[in-house]
């Protein structure tokens, strides 16, 4: 079997090693060298170009190199009959939950107001709030968002998550479904977004839901940036609604140069880094899948078209 | 028996209903209304002025409402007979532990890069560093080293740590004495200073010690200001030794208004606010501090004047 690996030139040098280890005596071949097409029965892909994935004769899966496969959904022409793969692997996981981790604690901890007072040359203590009083609320109970919310959990906060289904997370308040939201948006002090991005989610980050977040409370969003409207932020940051936020995605990626994201002093931004699938862990997972696929089980971690993740 | 609580006047609000709470029946006085001073058998204090806990003519105990104790034993007119006791408490504990996690992960995942970067309005991954591959030392074991290393070792750092005497921490590479010092500081991505202020601490952290760290390194001062050299600081910065700091003490503070550490690019400071003593869970250590004394019983804690601390 031949494996096509799609992502940027610069990705390369670590993800071939990876793969190679992996799928010890498969073909890896590496975007754009494609080669004989009637090949490649696996391809695993961040945002394959529109109609490629629909020449590929003998593709047999399609395996996401992001937790989200919206870049991969996005191509209307995909041979719609074969498994998409969300990338599911500990270090991706790992990573995102230390990113989550370090952006409540600096929201938790007034870090901007420091800053702030820093730039007066003002000395000032700003009393902390035990974690134990500081609600954190989840959008999204899936891989990430579930051990995220356990760690946090573990150093105190006062945590809960929202999924569409039900869902029991030791430590966790969880609530489900449209009734569910407005119950956990009321006791989140600091919110984090860890949904999948579907026609259900796109645009939920708005000034609706912020109003039904207690006045001042701090919003992180690490999911995509069409989770968001960038206007209602604005706008929630400057009434007050809105505290602070932490943006690692956005409307336009890369930002545009005349977006106020880039220096506003109560958003903290990132280039959408999070959270980066790491090649070694990655190409195991890819590699046991595929093992599943060959002995005629199915693959894990295989999105549902109905439910669009 | 009577308690003399002694620090700012805005901490009474919070102070006298934990201290009645936990001391139900006993008098609790609150400076600077100090009342008949043959009344006062304990002072919990930050600070106190020089000669007045000599005073106190039936003084059993001093209670240091912060966790360092330089602040008593620099009042040479103390009786230097009466034990002192160290603030050992959860909330403390707590606070400093997710002070260090958010200031690991804050140098860990790049953040100051990225702010510089939005600066320039650019664009741009910086690949993370798995947590595995991120070398952590903490100078100083104690109550507060050993839970924020072990809490450091749970997100999967390379954690190491640094006492007097050897000590084993589970997950964690211990190093001691003279000889220990070198070695941990070789492998110290990131340096955590958790030691108490004593003549052998004093200025430890100095551009001597910062030579033995890999070049790049990050320092994180969340002990006294007394422990760090801020020239040293500042020229290590400069030439790369240092790539980043984490300042919550000064030698000086307030912080003067002309120091370059307030804005530097490189450099997080707060005011002194890594972790505040919490009334509630610090008037119950006190409290079954003073049963076991009055029970005949040494108290725990207690500061050993030879080592310092
Ligand atoms: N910024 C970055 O660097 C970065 C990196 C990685 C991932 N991400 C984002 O993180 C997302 C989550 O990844 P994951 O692996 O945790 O996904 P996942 O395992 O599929 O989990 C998705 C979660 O969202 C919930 N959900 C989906 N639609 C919902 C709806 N309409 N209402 C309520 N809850 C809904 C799901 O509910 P059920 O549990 O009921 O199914 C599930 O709990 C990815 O899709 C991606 O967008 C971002
Ligand atoms: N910035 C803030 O807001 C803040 C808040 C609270 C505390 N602090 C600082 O944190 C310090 C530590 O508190 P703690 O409760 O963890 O103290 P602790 O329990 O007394 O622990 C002190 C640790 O430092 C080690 N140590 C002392 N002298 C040493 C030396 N010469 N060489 C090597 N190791 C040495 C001790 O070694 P052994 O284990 O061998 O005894 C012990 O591991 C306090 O003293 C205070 O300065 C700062």
């Amino acid at each position: 079997m031949t494996l096509l690996f799609k992502s940027d030139i610069e990705r390369h040098d670590t993800w071939l090693p990876a793969l190679q280890k992996h799928l010890a005596g498969r073909e890896v071949r590496l975007w754009p060298e494609v080669g004989e097409k009637a090949d490649i029965e696996y391809a695993l892909v961040w945002e394959p170009p529109e109609g490629f994935l629909a020449t590929l004769p003998n593709l047999k899966a399609i395996f996401s190199i992001g937790a989200g496969i919206d870049h991969i959904i996005a191509d209307r022409k995909r041979p719609a009959h074969l498994p998409v793969v969300r990338m599911v692997e500990d270090g991706l996981t790992a990573g995102m939950t230390e990113f989550v981790l370090m952006q409540v604690l600096y929201h938790h901890r007034f870090m901007l107001d420091f800053r702030a007072q820093a730039a007066q040359r003002l000395w000032r203590e700003i009393p902390a709030i035990p974690a134990g009083d500081r609600r954190v609320g989840i959008l999204g109970l899936g891989v990430l968002g579930r051990d995220a919310a356990a760690k946090l959990a573990t150093l105190g906060f006062d945590v809960a998550g929202w999924s569409r289904t039900p869902k029991e997370v030791a430590g966790v308040a969880c609530y489900h479904g449209a009734e569910g939201l407005d119950a956990m948006l009321a006791r989140s002090d600091i919110l984090v977004c860890l949904l999948p991005l579907t026609s259900e989610t796109r645009g939920i980050l708005n000034a609706q839901l912020f109003a039904k977040l207690p006045r001042g409370a701090c919003l992180i969003n690490v999911g995509r940036g069409a989770h968001q409207v960038e206007t209602d932020i604005l706008a929630a940051l400057d009434s007050g609604q809105l505290k602070e936020a932490s943006l690692d995605v956005f409307e336009t990626e890369p930002l545009p140069a005349d977006s106020p994201l880039w220096e506003h002093p109560r958003v903290v931004m990132t280039p959408h880094i999070a959270s980066m699938t790491v090649p070694d862990t990655a190409a195991r997972s890819v590699a046991e899948n595929i093992a599943r696929i060959e002995a005629g089980q199915p693959p894990l971690n295989v999105v549902d078209f109905e439910r669009g993740y």
